[in-house]
């Protein structure tokens, strides 16, 4: 039995977390959605053990989204509702439901078309259902605009190419790098003319802001409970269309060949149960908490905007992708700032460094010709004084602030 | 936008779980390993936001498993030790684990062989990975023993009807329901005499008992920290041998047709990051506890074998599957008691109400011929108090206790 030396056991103990919401002010584009309810904290807590969401399991159903007790049956049909969809499940992550849509609706070698700004779990997704992606092409520097239209050629190019439509169509509703909002309803309705599958990425988007699946035509929404709804990792949303259910949440279908047993009730893309504890439970406690805070987004979109036009007041200092900002990740562009570092003797570090002295995190160290950050749920006093922290440093390193 | 009726979203305040480790003993056998640790339950709390762990992701490794601070990078190098292998992970559940082995070492068609009595998860992660199975035949009633010899013959069949080997051979250490434990070291020798990898599925073994992957020829060991080490929930553990990281462990091959982006960094397979948040830092902060309490397992299959012996006392009931018990997962057959339920006002439900009117949970409600139960991780005292509980129902009941 291998062991274990004492000293190298301690590391593990008091583990504790630096950047803690009370303490700093993060602006890390993939964390803003997520930081806790005092809710969800609570609710962590209670259900911190392993299986703790089964206690209530009914033997019959067997199954996560069966349970009532807590409500997660009921909260599976209200974040469908929520969503404008018909059906929800809670899978391990946005990049896990975005795999299971991909294997369940195509076979090996068939195509999903994606907008060339989709995430790399967008590609490992169809690389691990077998499957080949198409891009649509977006505008380069500096608006980063996906070209909506091009996704009709793209079906088109898929179908002469291979004599079948694509398994899917794929729109990140707001990209992880530039933070444009895309029209979704345009796709959804170029996919319906097609007669494929739409799913719609809304890492980004679901759970901070207003989203209406009907509205945008989407067959299939995904998204992140750690990056947008206010849960502990992992987390991913899968909701879809009645129609598609099918073949979405297919029922298992092996038998083994000696014992015969067969698991009719399990949807076996997901592997039968998925999240079967506490970041279910913190995305449930959290629930009430979203419904309420989307209705505020257009003052969120008005921090990032007030946050961009700040720190364009820096020489040489842009944002990049479309204007204005309709989402808070914000992506910007300083020859300005990146110049001052050439001259820093901390160089590229500076201004991570600078900031993180003001109690400021989340910019990633090193960078300063392009960064993002994402001011998504601070109140506006924190955004003026991350504004003001830019301000400063730049005024400090004698570049010029109109 | 659809809106959530105010009344509907109330259900989702105050969350509270009813069978909390200090109200009730809780002898659900898939919750007794993955009762958290004192220091798991700090860690968690420390470690409730969405993506926590990410605060420190390497910028030019940009991945989980490569992530200091906290110390994940030295985790996963201390959990592969401990286990006695070369290369571990954690992904979110053991299921995702055996369909990350099976879709990485088989191809559309091929065969997984696995023993008879596996879990659920081990037939959907094949039918996921669009592979076929064979199953190794058990004894069947009482003994539910496994031939593990037959492994052989399996393997042997396999390559008779498709003219190569399985993919991958699959030994459940501990089966879910008479908690059997086999011996993984004679189908090791097999595997290792055909080349075929051999793929252990630890989910009651590893964390609450000493396993030494070497010394079992395993290829691949698979674990669930939810079950069995003291972790929230999903966690997986997915370990294994220097020699398969190129298969199981694959880097991403795909490439934007149109961006000509690569993402060359990421374990397709695990499709890039896995357990970004809590349910990681709990596995990590029961680590030393871990560590320390599979040296106690003996004492733990003592209160198992103490458990069988009192309840074998009461008329018509006995233990199915192996005896002496070699592990605390214990399926009762009861003759008496069911007999006794026949009788009773409420049915197959009186069981499980007399134990919980005695603060005993975690028998399934409504059994009474077949109940399984398991005395994990209680305190001496604690096993006492279900023994005397069991005697006093079946003695009120007018069953002879010898």
């Amino acid at each position: 039995m291998p062991k274990i030396p004492k000293e190298r056991l301690e590391r593990y103990l008091g583990l504790k977390r630096d950047f803690k919401e009370e303490r700093y002010i993060n602006l890390n584009p993939i964390q803003r959605g997520g930081v806790l309810s005092p809710e969800a904290r609570k609710a962590l807590a209670e259900f911190g053990d392993g299986y703790s969401t089964c206690d209530w399991c009914p033997p019959k159903a067997a199954r996560l989204d069966a349970i009532e007790r807590p409500p997660i049956a009921q909260f599976m049909r209200d974040l469908a509702e929520f969503l404008g969809m018909d059906i929800a499940r809670v899978v391990t992550r946005c990049r896990e439901a975005k795999f299971i849509a991909f294997t369940t609706l195509g076979e090996p070698g068939d195509y999903v078309v994606v907008d060339g700004l989709a995430h790399y779990s967008t590609y490992t997704a169809i690389e691990l259902a077998r499957l080949k992606v198409k891009e649509v092409p977006h505008s380069g520097h500096p608006e980063f605009r996906v070209d909506l239209n091009a996704y009709a050629d793209k079906i088109e190019e898929v179908k002469r190419e291979t004599g079948k439509l694509p398994a899917a169509v794929l729109l990140t509703h707001v990209d992880y790098l530039y933070g444009n909002l895309n029209d979704a309803a345009a796709v959804g309705k170029i996919c319906k003319k097609y007669g494929v599958p739409f799913l719609l990425n809304a890492a980004y988007t679901a759970g901070v802001m207003p989203i209406d699946g009907k509205k945008l035509g989407a067959d299939i929404i995904v998204s992140s409970g750690h990056k947008s709804w206010a849960a502990s990792a992992p987390t991913g949303i899968l909701a879809l269309r009645e129609e598609l259910a099918d073949r979405v949440l297919a029922r298992s279908k092996i038998v083994g060949d000696w014992s015969k047993r067969k698991f009719g009730l399990k949807e076996y893309a997901l592997l039968g149960c998925t999240v079967m504890g506490a970041p279910l439970i913190s995305l449930m406690a959290s629930f009430p908490h979203v419904v309420e805070r989307v209705e505020r987004w257009e003052e969120e979109v008005e921090n990032a905007r007030y946050l961009v036009e700040q720190l364009e007041r820096i020489e040489g200092t842009r944002q990049l992708g479309v204007k204005p900002k309709q989402h808070t990740l914000t992506h910007m562009e300083s020859e300005g700032i990146y110049r001052a570092s050439e001259k820093h003797k901390r160089r590229g570090f500076f201004l991570y460094e600078e900031l993180k002295r003001r109690g400021i995190v989340g910019v990633q160290p090193g960078l300063t010709k392009h960064f993002k950050l994402n001011p998504y749920g601070l109140p506006r006093e924190k955004v003026e004084r991350v504004a003001k922290a830019f301000l400063e440093i730049a005024k400090e390193q004698g570049l010029k602030v109109s």
